[in-house]
């Protein structure tokens, strides 16, 4: 929930100069997305959204994911599609910030997820991962296994010592034995519920690439496991994992190397999520605008992946 | 900026079936308005605007603000109009908060004030207290000169001795010398530049009327005195008061006893918002969503006020 940069009438008279998208009706920043300044702008021609990056985001992966939303919009997924000026480019710079304007997409996020929203997550997911395969440009995952244990180390000395071991023993096993080769391409890599629309109960949009890298499609299939398939009383849903993995199915099959170390992959996306949340809680001051995540969640969410078995233990 | 209340799914498909707008298309929260939870809500019929009301504002008060704006509107001053559900209702309950939706305003609040902004601004509040003279429903004025010093007992501890002696004298000289029996009427009491929507150059909108109330029309000219006039060095602008005060005549000619206590209120509504400020300053937790406003700002203001003799040290 934030923003974080204003940006001024003549500003914004300026940057939407370079554009033909008419001129600003209203301008309301919006208070969903914790990384980015967000705006909605309806113009005379319509609603759009305007985003500026903020310096959690690398200036030079904005290529990257505003190519990739270009790429998956040409190929039918209903994404957030950059808005091209009239020199071509989508990407400039607005009130000293990485800026760009996007197409506004219809729908809105389920507050609740039921089992009626897993099966089209699933189906999404594979036709976005069928969808940007021939998508050029390469971004490696920084939140993949190599990138977990310099979390762990800037967020121990805040943890307690039980907690402490425990992760220690977790990295250590999934450092040894995390997958390699596996069938790999452009991955959401944060596809939670609050990135999925759904209009009249079908789903509407996919939103917020901005941690979309190349990493195993059957890792994106974990992570989405993680955010969708448990209930708040920390219980996992099989009905529901079935769903999403069953119609992520029609669209891709998992080999059965992928459906083997399913339960490793989803216990890694578990611990990178927990470490990402106890390096927030760790480094983020009280007073900031950002609501901070409770990492225990997380800590409940990998203990489950630990006792999994195989990919029958998640429904399938 | 604020979203404090989380609207589930299923209470926001059953608060919409309570009117005739249509079926939600998007719902985003929007990072304004420090009081409550405003989201922006699309239907397949248009777009609005759906508050819930947080704890500071009173629901004692919220049929005089939706009546207000009611009045207003069919008056013809473009303000947020309640839309009101089929049982008649415009106040009802969401996520257990009360709750309205109103018309959405075009327009874009001006960032920076600039002088062809402060006519249409005197212009807009004579309108619109023309427009409110035969609103029935009273509100007293709580942020008036009675209600200040409750709110400097509660802040003093918070300030240093130099300001409470200062703000003390205020006290004194305000709550002896304040005017009584002024024309009075209907005053939107908080009519600041993030309150008033441009389009095209020309206002098209007057917003966020939860702060008004019955008091003396010149007193919230003299809100706006403080508002719309100082420039970010501090220093008062005397041809945006011109013509703010000129453009005001236009639709309401002030009296003579009103021209003569000007600087008296402007001092008053200096010091009212550097005592909120201060208050808030105070009581506000550091980790709040909620950003808090710089009090010097208006003691700065206070001290120009105390200077001025006459109105026409605020250009008339």
């Amino acid at each position: 929930m934030a923003v974080y940069t204003e940006v001024s009438d003549a500003e914004l008279e300026a940057f939407l100069a370079e554009y033909d998208i008419g001129q600003a009706d209203s301008f309301k920043g919006v208070a969903e997305g914790v990384e980015n300044s967000n705006y909605l702008l309806t113009t005379t021609q319509g609603q759009y959204f305007l985003t500026l990056y903020e310096k959690r985001v690398n200036p030079k992966d904005l290529p990257f994911f505003l190519g990739l939303m270009d790429h998956l919009a040409a190929r039918g997924i209903n994404c957030p599609r950059p808005i091209h000026g009239r020199d071509g480019n989508a990407l400039r710079t607005l009130a000293g910030k990485p800026a760009a304007i996007t197409t506004f997409l219809h729908g809105l996020w389920p507050r609740r997820v039921l089992l009626r929203h897993c099966g089209p997550v699933g189906e999404a997911l594979a036709a976005l991962h069928l969808a940007g395969r021939d998508f050029v440009p390469k971004r490696p995952n920084a939140l993949s296994v190599s990138g977990w244990r310099p979390l762990f180390d800037a967020a121990r000395h805040h943890i307690d010592d039980g907690l402490a071991r425990e992760l220690q023993g977790e990295l250590d096993v999934l450092e040894k034995s995390w997958p390699k080769g596996l069938p790999a391409g452009v991955i959401h890599a944060d596809l939670f519920n609050d990135n999925v629309l759904f209009l009249n109960e079908k789903l509407s949009g996919l939103i917020d690439f901005y941690f979309a890298c190349n990493d195993a499609f059957a890792y994106d299939v974990a992570i989405c496991l993680n955010a969708w398939c448990f209930e708040a009383d920390k219980s996992f849903n099989t009905t529901k994992a079935r769903a999403l993995l069953q119609s992520y199915e029609k669209g891709r099959m998992l080999s059965s190397e992928e459906r083997e170390v399913m339960p490793l992959l989803a216990r890694g996306a578990a611990l990178r999520f927990l470490l990402t949340r106890l390096y927030d809680w760790a480094h983020t001051p009280a007073d900031a605008l950002v609501k901070r995540k409770d990492p225990q969640e997380y800590l409940d969410k990998l203990r489950f992946h630990r006792s999994a078995r195989s990919i029958t233990d998640y429904g399938l």
